[in-house]
């Protein structure tokens, strides 16, 4: 059996959205295994803010993707071929796999890999999403990073994403007022309707600032931010003094260029402790992502997924998180099983 | 005797630099007293960068000073007459005397003025510099917003102004590295000549950022920042991982019409924690007083005062802060005793 893989190089650095045209799609041969070595067919690719701050040559907490080469990306696949004992073919492993059809997995670097149960508790776009990245991501912002106490408010800005949907839920769990902000009504009625928040600000109505500060007439003790831009200085200008803001994402800043857009004025005026992490920091924990399965088997945390199709489509679906156009976790399917 | 009083009122709102037309300079009799009340002959006036936020109409921790009300700035004096039987002739006092001769002090706001010994133990301008607010607001971020550590490397800039000095000196005595940021070869050396910083980097040489990075081989663990601005994002590059911020004063963004300039991004890549705070929530604490007094007559701590002289001046006097101009605490000397 001859495989070819197909894979999509950065070709040029995107301004702004990416365009199908900053990637050249190309087809190899699978490359042959050497020993220690397995062959991953990719199954689900992870979509994230961080794929298009990776196609950027800005300071970041890993080098930005070389120009000709393959996209980096987190996911998800299946062992087909092995030459290392410590992988089978069937195995489920996550991991920085690329976009393209099949990647080569080198047991020399197994600590990028994290090898799945064969038959996981969750739905594979689950594992990518609430009980992934995403959720362990929202875990700690809200238990390690800044805690939330009950009776506390909670600002999620892009409530209905990966994170924040999980995020809003888990403070729901700590006891914690949880207001989201997300793009529309359908978005709005789905955080109320179905992840119980207390309310849900839509900043693509006239009244958003209104809308947010009827909804949060205490103030904001914590804020989890993970679009910046003119949504957070509103989240700021209502905080409490001595307020704590868990800086995940500035989703709204990655793609302007680089241009300063932010004012640190209102830390010192209200004496905010904001503290940014990263849920890379946290990748070999098994306590977040045992307690979110745990949740969403019981029925704690809702989990959601928006999922396209299409390897070759990565490019234009990555977009989708900036314009909008996803509820929950981005996920793009490249095989089925 | 009948005394004249001299006010400096807010007649425009100043952009960029204050110019000495943005305020009405006026001549009243001195009030006369109710019964609780005492008047205070202004010694000298406490030049800071809040007097500079206060005159514009943006968010901030005091409400901005109306067009036309006298001018609000901290400051000390002597009872001169008194109806009070709480403050007695001869009695020493700060708090916010205003730009004026003569201040009127009512005992029903007496939590909002500091009776200090007739015969201080220091200066006038150090009570008001490396003892007051300046020294309390240092004290504060290096022990309690963001302690530095011994053999950790503290960047601090504005390093020769009243916070920055202190603020180094205060390192050393806990142990760390300092680095300063200052503006030309003078101050500079004065830095590492009379105050002991370790390094200093001059802000106004082509090579600054140069300069930063040698003085910080192993990277920033604490940054005390007094500027914001291009300094600040110099800095923040050369953090470490996991690096604290003591957010004390952002003084490139106090004259810029609140333009956006930062960027949060940096907070995040390097899992930063920044801290905001305001020398004015310690106002009451005595032992960062009876601590700083010690420091200074043990000669562990320098004090520096830069007076200028005459109420009149005091709207152009103040932008010495922000054109580098003045080294140590800025004050003005309103009347001599």
């Amino acid at each position: 059996m001859s495989l070819v893989n197909r894979q999509l190089r950065l070709k040029t650095r995107p301004e702004g959205l990416v365009r199908q045209d900053n990637f050249d799609l190309v087809e190899l041969p699978v490359p042959e295994l050497a020993e220690g070595q397995a062959l991953v067919r990719v199954l689900y690719l992870s979509m994230d803010p961080t794929n298009r701050v990776w196609m950027s040559d800005i300071p970041q907490y890993m080098p930005p993707v070389a120009i000709g080469d393959t996209m980096r990306g987190l996911g998800l696949g299946r062992v087909v071929a092995s030459r290392s004992s410590h992988y089978a073919e069937g195995d489920l492993v996550q991991g920085l796999v690329g976009w393209q059809d099949y990647a080569v997995l080198d047991e020399a670097r197994a600590k990028d890999w994290v090898k799945l149960p064969p038959k996981p508790p969750v739905s594979l776009p689950t594992l990518l999403g609430a009980c992934g990245f995403s959720g362990i991501t929202a875990y700690y912002g809200l238990t390690e990073i800044t805690p939330v106490q009950p009776g506390e408010t909670l600002v999620v800005s892009a409530a209905a994403g990966s994170v924040g949907s999980i995020a809003g839920q888990i403070g729901k769990l700590r006891g914690a007022r949880v207001v989201g902000i997300a793009g529309g009504p359908d978005k709005c009625r789905h955080l109320i309707d179905d992840l119980g928040f207390d309310a849900a600000v839509d900043y693509k109505a006239d009244d958003w600032k209104e809308q947010l500060k009827q909804a949060t007439p205490d103030g904001v003790h914590v804020n989890f931010e993970n679009v910046g831009g003119p949504v957070m200085r509103a989240v700021m200008s209502r905080m409490v003094n001595g307020g704590r803001v868990a800086l995940c994402g500035l989703i709204a800043n990655y793609a302007n260029g680089g241009r300063p857009s932010d004012d640190y004025s209102v830390i010192i005026v209200k004496r905010l402790t904001v503290r940014g992490f990263l849920a890379f920091d946290y990748r070999d924990s098994q306590k977040a992502v045992q307690d979110l399965i745990g949740w969403v088997k019981e029925g704690k945390v809702k989990a959601g997924e928006t999922v396209a199709e299409g390897l070759e489509n990565a490019p234009t679906v990555l977009n989708r998180l900036f314009e909008g156009t996803s509820t929950g976790k981005l996920v793009l399917r490249v095989h089925g099983e």
